[in-house]
């Protein structure tokens, strides 16, 4: 099945756009996970455990990995494991280089790790991304505008008569047909619109609600297609830190299931649902 | 001491501008080493020990290693512990998200692998930048201008007068004084002259001689700064592969000398070194 099929049957069997985040920050979980032998890996099979029904996706941040060497790699690779084969997975790797590297990313995030998806930085152009492309089963999610203040210091310069991101977005759109799709902010969600007019029938990955303070309504309402889905929203900390007690992981159930009944709630509004 | 005068002070010492990319390919290496407990780092071994004598830094770029998950970071740490404290290493990870993530992957790269430098991605901007930069005692390469064919799609469209890889030197050669230079592709080396204009100071990165066959003249004449340093030119395959026989550590060192010889022609031509 294509990726872009996958996402369209999870997104629509359970009924959600959600995606969390796995940003595990071993200083932020719970104090009494720190005496198990892998505290990383426990937390989030306790999140994952909780909130499988109510997701269409879950990324993972590779920096919050590596930046525990081998043992984070190891650690990711326990936690893919971890996540049922029917819900997306997303390596947030932001990777792209020369053709010959971009292929050994591509190997090791889709086919040694085994990513359904990942992110790819645009800036080395179309050589650097086309590994990443290679099979429909996979999808990329390309930075475009993303939801940090350095976003205004290339991402919204002019190029002719059009933003740099809205160029990325027009250019990339044409070097594959269904698999490549574009990360956008939700602190921008009034430019989701104009992005959604580029590419009416693409795939967005959107972070930034939640701690970032994205406006959920505009996201769902312009982030979507025209029936409503291929928008991924994702939330991190405001899921995965909602309690840092021993009930973390009924809190963030709590807290996943609060987001997905106001994201649903808007698709209805705007998509008749 | 700082990262700018640490590379000054072996360029000089070790009379040598050129950087070795360490971009080893298990499928590459000579097949009597694959019968070694770890062939990747006994050749990275080999190498070290016949080159570390002519070069300024090693390049590592972590797509090779990742390729190879939990081993291949293994591979890259022992790799580092094999280089010589006085030679610059630089991490080739071009990696860049937002300020939260990329304190992560700062922190992986230069305090946990202790990597000297590192290639960081412009497109997020200011502060996905900023982490790398904060001690004067390591170095960012910014990518620029890239050395392969998709540098057009993006690098080369106008922002105003100018080109956006222009406009991602100026400004980001004002996020830093001292620690912050560009990777700038040998195959552009007409371009290495407009950026030297920019950034007349800042170290810079050129891959792209040897098998991307970029022209060392220009090279050296455009690169430098003023003094005749500050370029750091990297070559990989030409060098790693110079021979797939038990010889190959020879041959590298061969090449590497006959390479070294050829930019320091240059530079005793155009700065009276």
């Amino acid at each position: 099945m294509t990726f872009i099929d996958r996402l369209r049957k999870i997104q629509h069997s359970g009924n959600s756009l959600l995606c969390i985040g796995l940003d595990t920050d071993l200083k932020k979980i719970p104090q009494h996970l720190l005496k198990k032998k892998n505290p990383l890996v426990e937390f989030n099979r306790a999140v994952i455990e909780t909130t499988r029904d109510l997701v269409c996706a879950y990324k993972l941040n590779l920096a919050f990995y590596e930046a525990r060497g081998e043992h984070g790699w190891h650690a990711l690779r326990e936690t893919l494991a971890l996540i049922p084969k029917f819900v997306i997975t997303i390596g947030d790797a932001k990777r792209g280089d020369i053709g010959n590297s971009s292929e050994r990313y591509a190997h090791s995030l889709l086919h040694d790790l085994k990513f359904d998806a990942v992110t790819v930085s645009p800036y080395m152009g179309k050589d650097s991304v086309a590994p990443f492309l290679e099979s429909k089963a996979h999808g990329v999610f390309l930075l475009a505008l993303t939801s940090n203040p350095g976003a205004k210091d290339f991402q919204y310069q002019k190029v002719g008569k059009k933003f740099l991101y809205e160029k990325v977005i027009e250019t990339a759109s044409r070097w594959s047909d269904g698999n490549i799709g574009f990360v956008v902010g939700a602190t921008q969600a009034q430019q989701l619109r104009s992005v959604r007019k580029i590419v009416p029938h693409a795939p967005l990955l959107i972070p930034g609600i939640g701690a970032q303070g994205g406006n959920l309504e505009d996201v769902v309402r312009y982030g979507c297609d025209a029936n409503g889905d291929l928008a991924v929203i994702n939330a991190s900390r405001s899921i995965l830190y909602a309690s840092n007690g021993k009930d973390f992981a009924g809190k963030a159930r709590e807290e996943a299931m609060r987001l997905n009944d106001a994201i649903n709630s808007f698709r209805m509004k705007f998509f008749q649902h």
